[in-house]
């Protein structure tokens, strides 16, 4: 409750820079609070508009994954990576996008074992190797994804969206950002019926 | 010669939107060349853009590390990453800013044998394993950075430089970037007297 | 919905040899349900009885741990040797046990930034370092949780409860056993005020 | 000879419970000495008599495996985990069974430069990536062993033995269980002839 | 029995160059038989001369290290190489030369487990860590073999061992060297008294 | 510049015997310089005369591999080996050899990424997990470089090359050795032309 979400200093919002806030205030506006990733990396003005303009850039796009798939990517490699920020925030998004209360639990544990597709399968299997021995990839890893199926935009999709995430798993380490309470729960219970 | 310098096809100039061909033309104003990360990730303006923001963000900024800290910090998590292009891109700016012909190459294979200071010693104990093993980081790492004599905003930097070239490590592997011809020997010859 | 709980055949109740169904009508009672690994292990009777015994003989024994600390070792192994039905499962369990909605997802992904005390971090340090490289236990290893003010029966009640889920990891890998949807919510939300 | 068996209290046979002190003198009667395995282990009846009770159900059952093949299950994962134990005593048996005085040096050591049948050469690759890298066992795994001749209750039985002596190993690593004496040289000398 | 002792032709005696022909018989002569190493290293009578130049320097020499603590390192080492000619030849050399029929065993297993002194144990500790992980050696592992009584040249001895083993272990792995029958049982068994 | 080549005392040249001192001289005319691992080496004179027996033995050999193909060898292991003097100083070699002064930089950072051929590519594939992970090397491996074609002789002298730089990485760990300021530069630019 009283936990830190960060080791360094959390900025007040109306110290900020109003491009910054602003765009707090639109995320605070649709999902009724503002993700500590927000909060936490306000610290630095200049690194978290790259941050973020690269998230959307990569996770906004047009794009031949859906959006639940790319949040797939983030989960699982989150996972190897033992990144708990990640891991609990993307797996809420996650499970709105999929309308599945079990997929980000399954994926972030192990992929291998998650009710998902073999197109996917192969995805992530080509997106936690990256993440944690990027040296091995070869060209057979590529092979294997346009056998799934991929265009080598898709290619590009899956690898550069782990690419962000070794980053951003790797702030959120450095920092011991702490996940929002909101997240823990949400997507896992269905609205009420109106 | 005539090797790709990427998986993905490589934009004319011409068809660049005008920021990035400006960006290009900046650097290629300043270092006599246009280094293959510019125009290899340029296939994607947006991310391309971001990356840039990030990177100069970090790089640039006024900060307890000098420049060559810096860049020693991208040389040596690119060598326990295996990334051919950022070794040798960045050893090449290493080199110039330590104005040292043997840095790159020591810090690239083994730091722990490299001419650098204690402290340096330090900085990139702490980068190379939040490089590979992120999960591992825990309080005793910073204290052993702040010991060293390091700020808490000099460990952000730190982090932050180890965590951007996770991403762009990963992209050139996912790519296969090649590096300029040049970067090879910048840096190891003195330039002639005048 | 439909997806198999187990490689294996799994047993009609009604098949069942009586201890075993006795077993499971028990904590079907308790539970409102038979948890999979019940009906899966069920295959081998004389494992099943085994295992349960031995489960029983660890978790439910006088023990100088608490039960929500017991249950936080098998949730902190079962994370880095990506069990998927004990990090769902028993992540249940300790959330109830810890009345606590977080910690399970917590210690599951990244024990060292958990909502713990010092006393439990030492221990799952202790465990997961057994969990996955059983040969570097040194007396270091001992000595550091009796300063964390554990006994040696302690001490044996956190190798004992690793030992044993390393067993109970691998049989879950072997069968592919799932998870029943149950236990993904367990725990996370209030019951209604009576 | 005047080292500690354990790191625990080993108690006095008369001491013990008696169905505990019966299957003792019962393995003292057909060995000529009790291993040290039960002596270590009756410091906690319960967990104790759940132990064996699982060792038989999987070492004494009808199967596809030979008694030989099973042990080798063991003395190779036992190698992997580096447990002087398990290695030395079950050595000694797996030398018995197979009549061979060799073996087990070979499985221990190595399993893939072992005087083994391709079969059990499958075998023991599908039991030792189970024991060191348990999330990696995938569908292909389980095919390798059907291709190799062995039925599925033959893999649960290699899966089994597997996860039980991943239980056991570490056991013998937390509480430094030595090996009997005997154990040393039993199945390397031929009886002499009568 | 009839097993191939290399992947490699093993040369004829007779066809030998005449030193390395005597070089066996000496061997043979003190042994008793011929063990592999020389008859399967000796398709390459160049490399063969410089390998056993090398073994002799180190394992003959005068030296702060007894000969049993020389074949510990080499034991050790070849243990976590997985080397299993260097562990059953060497390992019947140490059991002779410690005039102790276990420690063989328990080095190639566990050294942490062996019955060993304090400072065998680290020198065994640094032994394995050049072994495996040569980059990782740093000036903390030099001081604690200084600690612990050796001398720099001693040091020298256990780094020098250590890797002549690493160049023998992948030699072995490399032809699939094979070990005498001869050696299983060297050591084990007390000869018969006169 | 005033660093110390190496942990340990280096010899004065007078001081050396004759053989030794004959060689360093030998090899200084051809070069222009004594590489520190002779000066280094010369420390112990029998283990500096098995070890350069060794290296002329392999790498002077008639072989089906070139010259450059087997400094390849030793550029690639020495690079997953972390080990700075035998990257620099056989860089150079390989740089010279092959005329390529790009060559030794790709091949010590990741050598996937390298200009190399498919038949180059398979032998240091090979080499990289001989090097690494001897126990790892199967008959599919060999198959492969059969495949790629290579003769057994050939693959001995890959095996070999690298069973070699195996114990020299580890020399170079052990006793700090510094590579020659001449060897950074070396093949990196074309002599003037005459």
């Amino acid at each position: 409750m009283a936990q830190p979400i960060s080791r360094y200093p959390v900025p007040e919002l109306n110290a900020l820079p109003a491009d910054i806030r602003d765009k707090m205030l639109q995320v605070q506006d649709k999902a009724g609070f503002i993700p500590n990733v927000f909060l936490t990396l306000a610290h630095r003005p200049d690194e978290f508009r790259a941050f973020f303009a690269y998230h959307d850039a990569l996770m906004l796009r047009e794009s031949g994954l859906s959006k639940a798939e790319r949040e797939m990517i983030v989960v699982a490699t989150s996972g190897v990576n033992h990144c708990l920020y990640c891991v609990v925030a993307h797996g809420a998004i996650l499970r709105i996008y999929a309308k599945n209360p079990q997929i980000a639990d399954q994926v972030a544990v192990d992929h291998r074992k998650a009710d998902i597709t073999p197109r996917q399968r192969a995805m992530l299997d080509f997106a936690v190797k990256l993440a944690r021995i990027p040296e091995s990839m070869i060209e057979a890893d590529h092979q294997a994804l346009r056998d799934a199926g991929f265009s080598d935009e898709d290619i590009w999709d899956i690898g550069g969206i782990t690419a962000f995430f070794a980053l951003s798993n790797r702030m959120a380490h450095l920092i011991s950002m702490r996940p929002n309470d909101e997240f823990y729960l949400m997507g896992r219970v269905s609205p009420p019926k109106k």
